[in-house]
């Protein structure tokens, strides 16, 4: 059995042996109240610089805590390039998305304002909560950032040479994307999810004249949008990203002839 | 812009032209209260054998609804033949897996009882409900079959010969599940997803010694129990089944070389 530390806690201090961290309040509460963790009780911290480190709580009180950071148990890696644009939806589905976008290794998640959004405002503050929690526990080494919502027409004005975004088709000429993944491997991607109510036209027809842009079919089934961009993450992740090697603890993967 | 009747409904009655169809009260007060339909009004109907069918409202009231089935729109099609089993988890979560099972064309959504199976009941009725409504949205033409809870050694003894088992591996040799989808294209398969607290060690080494079971990686993240099911379903038919052919109008995909 792993001797890890089984809670983990993203931190924005630098990691080192020897080094002090200090926990804001609500975390301090979280330790301390929820999950009864005391005076050298041991944790796991990161913050996607330096790895993964072990610490150890040198004191904690109401409101404040105090971590040694002892020694590093994971070298840091970078993730695949992948980031995640989608029209905001109602609450409990947007939360949803903000974790398992962060499950499925994004670098960005960003909310992007578009013809029939139809949630006004985003709480960013809950999704980076949600973001960074799905992180903690899925046992990744950094979490996503969260951008400030935008409008389309912005983000793709400025768009990054480069980087490929795969726009989840609703209707249309679209390739299959498991194959377009398959082409794009290696290269920095994003995944671009409409609102439930679908892009407008003009912004469809703007969007297929971009170099760039990529339409991807996800079978014959209309999809929800938090659907849709979980399964096309995934889709990505399993064909061009990290999930193409091995299993969860990276040794080589059965020979298909001992299985079947 | 498409004739088709927005509301989609499923019903077991069979459909044929001058068929009539009565709903159920429950059915009727949301056409009749919440969507606001009226005599006249027309749906779409499917019933997982004859196809889609455009019914009109002949006549409503208060509990009770009758359609006249007009004319076949869409033709009855295969699915293709994917079971989700999956360990219950707490109820939010199911039914959002329930919701997406169907989204993503599962024939089969079965609980499955394991060691560490920390929710005891599950309310079959309303998962099921989950899935009839997730399949009406999504236009599928068939609805899954939610099966009773089963202990997942009575599930395996019984297993159909022919169909082969995606395990979700937490840990341990796995072959990523991308490979494994393309590997086992056309042949019906299922997925099966652990409760939140893994499989127990002595359940994993049953599993891994039966020759129908393929043990497939999600990556080197620890995904939650409903995103791996989520990822796991999407790959599987993004690779093996309906979404390796064209857009969601199933016209022929663009050419690479138009398109980057």
């Amino acid at each position: 059995m792993d001797a890890r530390a089984e809670t983990r806690l993203y931190v924005e201090e630098p990691l080192a042996e020897g080094a002090a961290v200090g926990l804001d309040a609500e975390r301090s509460h979280y330790l301390r109240t929820v999950l009864r963790l005391e005076r050298g009780a041991q944790v796991a911290l990161f913050n996607g610089r330096d790895g993964e480190w072990l610490a150890r709580i040198d004191a904690i009180g109401k409101g404040w805590c105090s971590l040694a950071v002892l020694r590093r148990t994971r070298a840091q890696e970078p993730h695949p390039d992948l980031w995640l644009l989608f029209a905001p939806i109602k609450r409990a589905r947007i939360d949803t998305v903000a974790e398992k976008a962060s499950e499925l290794g994004c670098s960005v998640i960003w909310p992007v304002l578009t013809r029939h959004t139809d949630v006004a405002r985003v709480n960013l503050d809950r999704l980076r909560a949600n973001a960074v929690e799905a992180a903690e526990q899925c046992e990744r080494l950094s979490v996503p950032e969260l951008r400030e919502p935008e409008r389309l027409d912005r983000v793709l004005a400025a768009w990054p040479a480069g980087r490929h975004l795969l726009l989840c088709a609703e209707a249309g000429n679209a390739t299959p994307v498991a194959e377009a993944a398959a082409r794009l491997r290696g290269a920095p991607a994003a995944v671009l999810v409409g609102p439930e109510g679908g892009f407008a036209q003009d912004e469809l027809d703007g969007l297929r004249a971009l170099p760039f842009v990529v339409p991807v079919g996800l079978g014959p089934r209309v999809l929800r949008a938090d659907t849709a961009a979980i399964a096309a993450l995934a889709c990505w992740q399993a064909l061009a990203g990290d999930w193409t090697t091995g299993g969860a603890d990276e040794r080589p993967p059965f020979r298909s002839s001992e299985q079947m």
